[in-house]
């Protein structure tokens, strides 16, 4: 064990109590989409204390709302303010961006929480709660990784810029925000809950909505319509098709250990509106994953094609085609060489502080990582506490120890990352 | 031409003109289920001028809603009165009832309306709007046979029984009421839209919900959950499965001009929320078909045996059966002799007044005429004008020349059924 690393080891034992309140904190902020004021609010205010250099500002304007990369169900966010703390360093050193994202998607039906989905309880080592592993327990090992070498008194030489942005369930607009501000660095770490896997490939993927058309008819009389839930089986069935064909394809290794590594869902059906006719429309609505490396628009017009392959299936199709439209959220996939040093550094690190090589994988979803390798130059790596199974759904958690090895590790990566200042 | 059908068929052109306005004014009340009271009231008052004793009353008590015919989705019928008008007879001939109902579905989506859907707007010989069909035009039809024999100074010899009843598209309350006040008959006309074929079977039908479960999961790694979608694929296929071996048992040659004599129709689907998760649970709503003659607990029992059937095709079924609830609309399947007294006058009056033979068939969806049946003794028989592919769709339409001729042919049957007093 390094010095670093066993003082580090020792800071994080002492903050670890007041870290778990904090998170807690952080939970009971309810902050799903248009309602992360107070905890941005709150952050703001806390990296001001430890001497971070503070920009909070809702974004917005011509510049965000009109890019190409700009997706989000809204257009204004008085009550959702980005927040960006630097931690500025003596100079000469890499930069590095900690980008966490503060929105959280809806509790869901409270009757399926054990825990209330805003509680923050903390039961065997374990905190519940929405938001405590997408990501608010990987926000904390960010911040806590700064906060632990201040108080070991360090200086680095690059700086450290902590990203506590909104939107990115939604599709990244706040991301994109800080990029549009001008914020970009050596590299960036995106503790999305990998279960401390590392992923230097991040699958993108988009969200679109199916239109399927029948024709009305009495239910009694029912072969006198066209049942759009009838044909929908047939829109699945060879949406299930592509998908299949796409995946054939993946022959990333990293993507070894994945039964499908970049899956279209289905999430939403729903159609028909009386019990006894015929129904004529019924909307699907999915996301399509995105290989890191394929382009956006040639994974769109592979579901175009599949689709207007369904017209040879059953000329209904040819007649009234499917309606495809991509609305709702969008992530970039993203890609960072397997050698680049930042992968080294973790890999390192991970060692020192597991005694075990770590996991490299590709990640199943898209992260704000792509917009920063695609558009600020930035390459980004997604790697942090907590699993994805319980991510989205009720009863979320994290184990709390997973939240300080990765403090503890991200430490000692910005210690040789970004370099220890003599100065 | 008898000395009746002329002098019918001339009073009808003669009435024709203002009957077309009752129907207007009729189709401008939107009686949707819950909103009848004011065509109703009309109703009452216009059969009281024409000398009927008449019987307005809201349904309702433990012995309507305890009694185990009873469906509807509510227990309590205040903007809702029934209406009954009798046309007492001289005694010595036999009764008959005209059953209606005056509540309609819903108008749907007013943008798919070429003319707004209560306007009542007459183009072409047609009149539009939600209800012309199904069934005011039927009940006008009814209205007019008694209307004419009384302008020819007509007195018969059996009561005639004019119901005008709310909730027959929610499974029938209405008429019940009826039949627990103690209203029957030697026989019943109902004019639902046949377009002028004699039913004398009545298709029984009734609604039915499932369930089907998933597992939910992130849609990026959807291999971790079961899609409740894709299931429910498998439930559609089971349904359709069931469906043709019930319709492969159809002999009744009443049927066999019908491609699917008992449809069973899935009307609706909805599951899942989120494009990007895995849906756990799928919502299908729909209506079972019932031949007349079965019972309607042997139709549940095959729907249950085939979802259970569902765990041999998919091991997921076994340790997460589908749902399976009966809700909602319930209609009694009927039937009545095809020689009996009442379909030879009707054949007659029908060659009579065409020169051609009636079409005789079986009803592909359910009637009031059910439970004159089964609980009023009262044989049913369902002709009437109009075309049921126009009902519960937008612009619903009766062409008026058919309300006129079915006014006739009823009238000319309430002759012969009941018979002219000398009185």
């Amino acid at each position: 064990m390094t010095k670093w690393q066993s003082l580090i080891h020792e800071q994080l034992r002492k903050e670890r109590d007041e870290a778990i309140t904090l998170l807690q904190e952080w939970v009971r902020h309810a902050s799903v989409s248009g309602a992360e004021k107070s905890i941005q609010e709150s952050i703001a205010s806390r990296l001001a204390t430890m001497g971070l250099d503070v920009d909070l500002w809702v974004m917005g304007g011509d510049e965000l709302v009109r890019h190409p990369y700009f997706v989000s169900p809204r257009l204004t966010f008085e009550e959702s303010p980005n927040v960006v703390g630097v931690w500025k360093g003596t100079g000469g050193g890499r930069s590095i961006i900690l980008n966490g994202h503060v929105d959280v998607v809806p509790e869901g039906d409270e009757a399926q929480w054990t825990h209330p989905p805003f509680s923050g309880e903390v039961v065997d080592g374990k905190l519940f709660g929405r938001g405590a592993t997408d990501m608010k327990g990987g926000n904390l090992s960010s911040l806590l990784a700064i906060q632990v070498l201040q108080a070991l008194g360090v200086k680095l030489k690059g700086d450290v810029i902590f990203q506590s942005v909104v939107e990115e369930e939604s599709g990244g607009a706040g991301t994109l925000a800080t990029i549009l501000r001008g914020y970009k660095a050596d590299a960036a770490l995106i503790p999305e809950p990998t279960n401390m896997k590392i992923f230097p490939k991040q699958q993108g993927s988009m969200w679109f909505r199916l239109l399927v058309k029948g024709r009305s008819a009495h239910g009694g009389t029912r072969y006198e319509g066209v049942s759009a839930i009838e044909k929908s089986l047939l829109v699945v069935q060879a949406v299930g098709q592509l998908e299949k064909e796409r995946n054939d394809r993946m022959t990333d290794p990293l993507y070894a250990k994945l039964p499908i590594p970049i899956p279209i869902n289905i999430g939403v059906i729903e159609g028909g509106k009386w019990p006894s006719s015929v129904a004529d429309l019924v909307k699907l609505e999915g996301r399509m994953g995105v290989a890191p490396g394929e382009q956006m628009d040639d994974a769109k017009a592979e579901m175009e094609a599949a689709l207007r392959g369904l017209a040879e299936i059953d000329p209904w199709f040819a007649e009234n085609p499917v309606e495809l439209e991509w609305y709702g959220a969008r992530w970039v996939p993203g890609s960072v060489e397997e050698d680049h040093p930042l992968m080294e550094i973790l890999h390192k690190q991970f060692v020192a502080t597991t005694g075990q090589r770590a996991v490299v994988e590709a990640s199943p979803w898209g992260t704000d990582g792509g917009l920063l390798t695609a558009l600020a130059d930035t390459p980004s790596i997604v790697v942090g506490p907590g699993v994805t199974q319980v991510a989205h759904y009720p009863n979320e958690y994290i184990v709390l120890d997973d939240i300080f090895h990765c403090a503890e590790i991200f430490a000692l990566t910005l210690i040789e990352w970004c370099e220890v200042s003599e100065l």
